[in-house]
């Protein structure tokens, strides 16, 4: 059944849930998902809601047109509109360890999301063999510091001729520069091996360890110039003990960091993220 | 600010929640809470809505009689109103295991709740000294299988003429009459020191280390004629090893009892609780 | 450096700890890891002893001798010892689903793990396409009433040829025989998608939507003849709301059931489980 | 049953765990807890012993003495020594919050810990009621910055008279002086209403808010000079989600301290924990 999601925010007052939804009721479609919230500090709306096309009144070509002439301007709303026939398309960024790659390709491949992955990049070539064994398109970036501005344009390149729309950092060892960011404005998903704001940057494991904490975490967010600082999507922690070595954490932290991180993926396939003011409202 | 609470649930069908959040908005009341829920398997809706009275047209005794002609008859709804200058007024039944009536009477005193709890019943005078260092009357009903009913008749009687409306056992190891239940629907909220349905009925500590789980849990549900298979409201859990005999998972099991059955009496008082056929929704 | 591990358990007396340790320290074995514990119910010792076989001057294929002659009669020991420098042998049996799977051979094609996989059988042939991927023989032997004793024959002598340690049931939805069990006593690994004890049997999940539980759980356990009634290795938990449908439990059951099922299995391939009257002791 | 409890830590070398069990076991002490660990980068040998001194040999008196001699020096051992009939003295210092108090005096009132609370001390006198209810002294240093030396002399000369062990600073608002601190090494226990190390300082779930987090924590550990930075004795975290404002995380957050603050105050009282270098020992 084809269905159309939309993502809202502006400021609040009253009525617009009811005129939203009154303006999908009345043209005939049928409301199968809704979920709002309110900002109280900010005094910011939040909505997101789903329906079915099947009897819409408003072709689905102008829905986008009538929403922003008849609520967007009126509301001061910032909205976002997707349709169910059109796939998201994914990009993956890995480096050297596989964990999340391969959970990441296990779920596509076993149909759990609605996504096409049409290539992965990497600045090494030690996982082309796993991408191999899914079959999907692998490229190599030996990203090095003189050369890194020539290969980020190529990778910008090949994401646009590929039309991606969305990059995961799968473990990629690599900051990306601020024009890339700049093209890809919270649509880089990244995972970092801490329970962020702990342990910022390099070596969180180690750092972890040197601090003798007794949880470990995993931290989902999207990209921003300022390290490990950008909307945080999801977080999950596991416990451990003064008989954890660091290398003990790398084992627990994988298992975090690949679950954590599809978590947010597919949260982000599914519609389920507004961000407002590096942080983010996560629909359920 | 004076606020009216307004539970519901009624078959799905387009354009309640915009006639609903009209009703209020039209009559100038201000929406400071929203949340529905749709059982899609039940074609049920289910909503909480809450608004603030100040300038509602509405005169507060007479929303209920326009809110039933107007919406409730046209959707087949099973409503409830609350106002926030009526609190709930809770008994609390202990046996001879404090942990839960310390925790529930910290929080009172301390104001974290908007409740008011004008005694404490149990058939044990073991926590007597509780609630005297708390200031609240404590009755003894000495229940024995033959006077059972007899004195069930008498807490009934008490408890009406406090004019109490829910009850929480808090380690009551007592089974209530069906009398008894039948007075207060979904009105009496147990603690049980396991996670249900696991280990129904005594001793689930003893159980659950027969069985060598691995985690313990405990449960906070509202009272049926069945035990311990009434409506869900709470659960949590606790990671426990093999090191670990029944004393431990007794200690364990206490701190999950006290602030599983707290989380459960807060939503209650807070309204945020709806049953529909034995399962509960939570609002948020 | 090639190591020994001995696990053992014996009725418990003063002095064996003592004794074990010096046994190997006095014959100049490095003792890199210990850990024991006392069951003071069934008055139990057990035992886990890892050491450095390089100045140890009992002669590896002499070590089970030894210690059976000079410790385990005296003490009435039931001890297990392994080498490292034999790598376990594991096969992996599925049905249909493919999650627990991946996990597994994600692991496994990494590194994670010291064990072999020369072989994965099904009941159906869905996923071979992933046994393919990896590179992993794929046996399918589709298993009709009529035919499971001849199947299942047909498996054990695959099994026996192929050198097989253990099996892992990775969502395997086929009931095995008594004889097949007795063949691999708390050798057999299986999933079972809940919190063990509850929800037994078939459509776990759906049993979990019905009663309206605010946590779904999986369950590592061995396979006994009794269903679902095995000695538990791991279990894990995630949190559910009202909103979650039998889908969403799936979504989230197949996150635990990958991680708790390789939890589980990690634990045996690095031999850190010993099993005692229906429950196990899990070494850290 | 009259008991000794030996915590160690020395240089790790063979043989120390056979001699020290061998000490106890030969002198006819029965050993009812063992629990040792290796720190294998720095080389250190922890371990936690406990036994019966009904026919232990060596007189009570003499025990200290014994060890030191035969053991401690020719190891290189810090070691201390608890005697089960020697309650330890706690003293609780609070400000204006309830919640901590509250919950250590309930579990003291109810005999859950071996610990004698022979006085409160807070720089308010909000809670004194609190202590009143409970029948423990309550002493009012309200402390402000030209008088906080003489109030924390007359503070440390009452804790020296009443004879404490150690202090517990629950959610007690203030910083302790340097000279405090050195009286008391790695016997002041403070709740932190964060993460740790994540939210230093003042406000942390103004912090939490503000950075947009999906859990919050409580970290509970030994008071040291640096601010927040002592060794940690436990950390517990909560979900939260984008609904949650400031007051919603104080409230949550609230549960997960004063449970945070009784486990760590709890291993404390059992003499469950050793100190190295910044970093804590947990015996289970």
């Amino acid at each position: 059944m084809q269905t159309a999601k939309l993502l809202l925010y502006c400021p609040d007052r009253p009525g617009i849930l009811a005129e939203v939804t009154d303006f999908i009721t009345v043209n005939k479609g049928n409301i199968i998902y809704l979920d709002q919230h309110v900002d109280h500090v900010e005094n910011i709306f939040f909505m997101r809601i789903e329906w079915e096309l099947d009897n819409f009144l408003v072709p689905q070509e102008k829905i986008e047109d009538y929403f922003a002439t008849l609520y967007a301007q009126k509301y001061g709303m910032s909205f976002r509109l997707y349709f169910s026939d059109k796939k998201p398309r994914m990009a993956i960024f890995v480096s050297k360890m596989s964990h999340c790659l391969y959970d990441l390709l296990a779920r596509y491949t076993a149909g759990e999301w609605n996504v096409d992955i049409p290539l992965i990049i990497s600045n090494h070539s030690d996982l082309e063999h796993v991408a191999r064994r899914f079959d999907i398109p692998f490229h190599y970036f030996p990203v090095r510091r003189e050369t890194k501005e020539v290969q980020e344009q190529q990778e910008m390149a090949l994401l646009a001729a590929k039309g991606i729309n969305f990059i995961v950092l799968a473990r990629y060892m690599q900051v990306v520069s601020e024009q890339f960011i700049a093209a890809y404005p919270n649509r880089i998903i990244n995972i970092h091996h801490s329970f962020l704001p702990a342990f910022v940057g390099a070596k969180p494991y180690h750092a972890a360890f040197e601090r003798g904490v007794k949880i470990i975490g995993a931290t989902s967010h999207y990209v921003t110039t300022e390290l490990d600082a950008g909307p945080i999507i999801e977080q999950d922690v596991a416990r451990i003990t003064h008989k954890d070595d660091v290398q003990d954490l790398v084992n627990k932290g994988k298992d975090l960091e690949k679950i954590v991180l599809s978590r947010a993926v597919r949260k982000h396939i599914e519609r389920k993220v507004l961000v407002y003011k590096n942080k983010t409202v996560i629909f359920n």
